[in-house]
């Protein structure tokens, strides 16, 4: 078998349960998605992930809905389905709009033909971006 | 010669002059960057370039400041070393602060290494993400 | 029709069957991947890449496992749903137990969040890495 | 400006230099790399990456010389200069030999070549990868 | 729901439908494909995104065949399961032959394996390729 | 030290002046470009690798050109500093004019948009594609 399947809350280690139960808590949902379910093989990481997301995604300088925004940008750029699809509805929950979303998208797209007119043309790099 | 050099403004024709006063009085600026006087062997590209960014990047759903920040995530994801110090300067001006930049790049790298989770353990889509 | 499909055996040509044969052999298995039926349609390809791959992925300086996982992790960071799974099931087969692969995912996850860490805040490199 | 720059240990303060102790510590060096002077900006981040990079590098089921060239790997295949160059030393102090670098090039090369075949000729996942 | 979904022809605006008109005509089909009908839920996109493919992949100095290559290069290269499937029917369309498709894989395949040698062995640009 | 260096050819063992013999003899040229000096400190991928370039790059159901042309679009498109200078002179030598670099640039550019709209908008594969 190739993967390792998803560990459901009522297989769960004590260890587990605590962080899908934080998880729950923390987005006010009684679901878990897949995602966890399947780094839950690995605990230390199942944690460290959780952990590190809550820290990141939550209150800070920049808005819960631009966070959710840039990590949907990531997941296209790195062509991650289950990324988007996961993803783009957690923007959709924190308030994103149709309109904002065709936006996003069409940003995303002109900075990846942007990226690679500037590396094939090989462009130097202004020295006023420097200084 | 491997690289087509820089137009600068003394030397491009009446086409390309156009693209780059539209530029200058658009960005309020009396500078053109190297990546557009690279571009500038190409016309028809530089016009079909500046166009697109000058229509994306300009007034809509999303501020234009969450758009800088959104090119520097898919540029920085892309390793685009020319991407990443010019849109970097641009989100500056838009008003991005030291803070912005710093939680900007930490989802950016929550992003790509939780992209790689999902695809290395070979996570399924959950149904309640497809419809 | 967009994909060629599969050369399956007793469709093949004598110099694709001898691959094939030589895949079976140096893998003690009566199976050949998809993979291999599928890039048949080149035989040369078919053969430089085994070769090739034969080569590298044989005896030397570095444990078969350990060059099974590098392969997954490269195949998970360019997000190949095909190398995952097949690279996946081939370094189980040469001895990679579930908390290998966790711990090894652990690391791919890692990488690709810091690699966007060092080139999106612009690290220059360390003078004692270049000497 | 664009970049941040980078934070000094005597600049630092009392939080970032406990992290920059660490680091030194747990490598048994007196130096602390760029990166970490680069990201301590973000006090939260320098210390969430550390802690992170500290687990997942640290003993336990795979060689800490291993996880350093999958490292090297992922670096590779992204195109990261700054993390090719400080990971490759790294492996090297963990005891990569010059035929154990070269060996893991070829894998990571061939890897990238075989993710494109696999996927520029839409090649089906064998069912036998899936159960 | 995470998608948009696709929009049809009877259920167009009046500026949607022109440009799928457009694409009719252009392409000589009866046919619009998935990919203008999610974009359609954008029109300035969806309009901006058809010009440029018309003017870029229309008549100039390259074939109309090898820019379709290009096209399925660049795809299989990011791993774009849909852009791989869509531009490679295209391509046979223009004329590509089962024998130069092969021919196109191998030096995807190829280009994609050294550039990761070129980076991962640190290779300086040769002093000629500058000048 | 964290590069291996370059092997020149009077300091290179009889194995790998053999290639370097062949690579001169191939291209007409008296010169030896530094990724094969890099590269030459494992004779086995020296060999491996510039066999399967020669065969790859070599006369074909492609021309020259086109294939010299593929390798800057994938190139472009993986950042690759170095195969974008090397390959970008390598096509001109072949006969690439500035309009079908900037033609072939446009490609790549819009190619890498395309493929994120579609990834970003979750486009499923049209039925008339699959059979």
């Amino acid at each position: 078998m190739a993967t390792l399947g998803l560990i459901e809350y009522h297989n769960a280690s004590t260890e587990v349960r605590a962080v899908y139960d934080d998880i729950m808590t923390t987005r006010k949902t009684d679901r878990v998605n897949n995602f966890w379910k399947a780094i839950a093989h690995d605990p230390a990481t199942l944690r460290r992930t959780w952990e590190s997301v809550k820290q990141i995604m939550g209150p800070g300088a920049l808005d819960p809905l631009v966070k959710e925004m840039i990590y949907v940008a990531v997941s296209a750029t790195n062509q991650c389905g289950y990324c988007i699809a996961s993803h783009t509805v957690a923007a959709i929950k924190a308030g994103m709009t149709d309109s904002m979303f065709t936006e996003l998208m069409a940003v995303v797209g002109m900075a990846n033909e942007t990226n690679r007119l500037a590396s094939g043309y090989q462009v130097e790099i202004d020295e006023h971006f420097r200084t």
